[in-house]
């Protein structure tokens, strides 16, 4: 197993990373991080790729074809974003079951996100399949990159907008019942946090990630990436209007950035943060020594919910 | 439409990535080669995204996981083959059904096919997945860029390899019969062309693309990229022993290399690639001014069967 690998947080999903890595060996290069970062001439490349899948993360009657294209191409750009990095281009596979309107459908919102970002639709490839598939794979430049190793003890752990809002959209849906407009379009078309996520490194982010998994999760990645321990008061966590405490730091897919900052980063960096990205920044705890992700709630440790496993469903 | 994108052969495949090109519009860059070029500082990256799926592109009763991941592998350096670049790493997106071996079986397959063109496997994704899906996104370089577009009448009509075994393995699994032992490693096991097309990319190769649609489709893809006809002598078509020259033409998947060479360049050029890659280089055609694929057998007009298009099954 290559040493380079980063250490990644508990759980079975990871479980699983960790046996593919093993079987790589010396064919794997430095896995584990949000991007991949590949050196190419005198330019640091930093590359990712999301597969979204009909029936685990979307459903057909949830939203539009473009819609669908815009989820995935977000999804795609988050982790460029974790990484501080300026996309360049996306390329996309799809799997799409007929040879009609679905395709170029899907596409328009794939390119409707990249247009959000500045970055182009370089290529693809087209199959048919019985279930939409929608992998995108993102190709961007990170002059500075950020990565999950690299918080110190003393640095502040920060998170950009509110969590939460995935997972009540999710239950409605899977209820059967309608989101409102807000969490529909929250769910369909999250902002990819690009320029957040360039505007954090610039300010000397030490390390990074994006939530995908649910903060509990993705905070474990980064506190073993960086061999640390992360302290969370539970209360301070933003949460999307109407979602507790402990639905937020398990949704999955928020796509929004979890940030360890030095300790001279306080409110009136954040401040200027919301008002150049138009989102919230807000502390939520500490990087301290030690291992693993502690949570309180208004100083009494609290036992708070893992993330989303596809598998274990 | 972006005007620079590639002009495509006939078919209801092609008509379905234009119908594609056309809703990108601006967001759309450059689309239709092997691969994506881009200037990132002073290097050319070409970039290129292969979806493999499981009842599309194989079965599992036919090969074995590793063989289905060096295989999709494969398929994706084959892109990166024909526009002459050098591999750095690929990224791989994989749909499993269940949280076994299978995962990390198919990825040592990508890791050893990897590792036999000298590239890494940089990172990824992990889904849960009723079918098997493999995608591949190789990211390379291409100093000296070959395209579908340069070809120039005149100029010579190269293939390397031999075709049609694949039509001839996919017959017989389909048919519930074993294909011979070479012809199953044929299927499970293609050799990527990537030092073949650096070789033909340094002789001056003005035009080159891979077999994946059949040489009948391909040949039409680059003639109409280059604006010109291309004249194929169909009884000078390398056939995989046992295979038809109607057969190998349609056969599709192939991974081979379809060039167009100077007149400058000839048999005693081909003797060296001969000798220097370990397979075979054989001039099938030429090019001429007009527009499509005329296949002459021994100076008789024929018509031959287009390639092979999943949507139509």
């Amino acid at each position: 197993m290559n040493d380079a690998h980063l250490a990644m947080g508990a759980g079975g999903e990871f479980d699983r990373l960790r046996a593919i890595y093993e079987r790589l060996g010396d064919s794997g290069h430095a896995l584990g991080d949000d991007c991949a970062l590949l050196g190419v001439q005198n330019a640091t490349l930093a590359v990712s790729i999301d597969l979204s899948l009909e029936g685990v993360h979307f459903r057909r009657e949830w939203m539009s074809p473009a819609d669908i294209g815009y989820r995935a191409a977000s999804a795609a750009l988050s982790d460029l974003a974790a990484e501080g990095g300026r996309p360049a281009g996306l390329l996309v596979s799809l799997g799409v079951p007929d040879a009609g309107e679905l395709a170029p459908d899907i596409m328009a919102g794939v390119g409707a996100c990249a247009a959000e970002v500045g970055a182009k639709v370089l290529g693809g490839d087209l199959t048919h399949s019985d279930r939409i598939i929608v992998d995108v794979c993102v190709i961007g430049t990170a002059p500075r990159p950020v990565r999950r190793i690299g918080a110190q003890a003393g640095d502040g752990l920060w998170v950009t907008g509110s969590l939460g809002g995935m997972r009540l959209a999710l239950n409605a849906y899977r209820s059967g019942r309608r989101p409102t407009d807000d969490l529909a379009r929250r769910f369909a078309r999250p902002t990819p946090r690009i320029a957040a996520g360039q505007w954090l490194a610039a300010q000397g982010a030490t390390a990074m990630i994006d939530i995908s998994d649910g903060l509990t999760s993705d905070a474990g990645h980064l506190a073993a990436a960086s061999r640390l321990a992360l302290e969370v008061a539970l209360e301070r966590v933003p949460c999307w209007l109407g979602a507790e405490p402990l639905v937020a730091v398990a949704s999955g897919e928020e796509y929004e950035l979890l940030a360890t900052m030095p300790a001279r980063f306080g409110e009136k960096q954040a401040q200027a943060f919301a008002e150049q990205q138009g989102v919230a920044l807000t502390r939520i705890g500490s990087c301290v020594v030690g291992s693993g992700v502690r949570f309180t709630d208004r100083g009494v440790a609290v036992r708070v919910p893992a993330g989303y496993d596809h598998f274990a469903e």
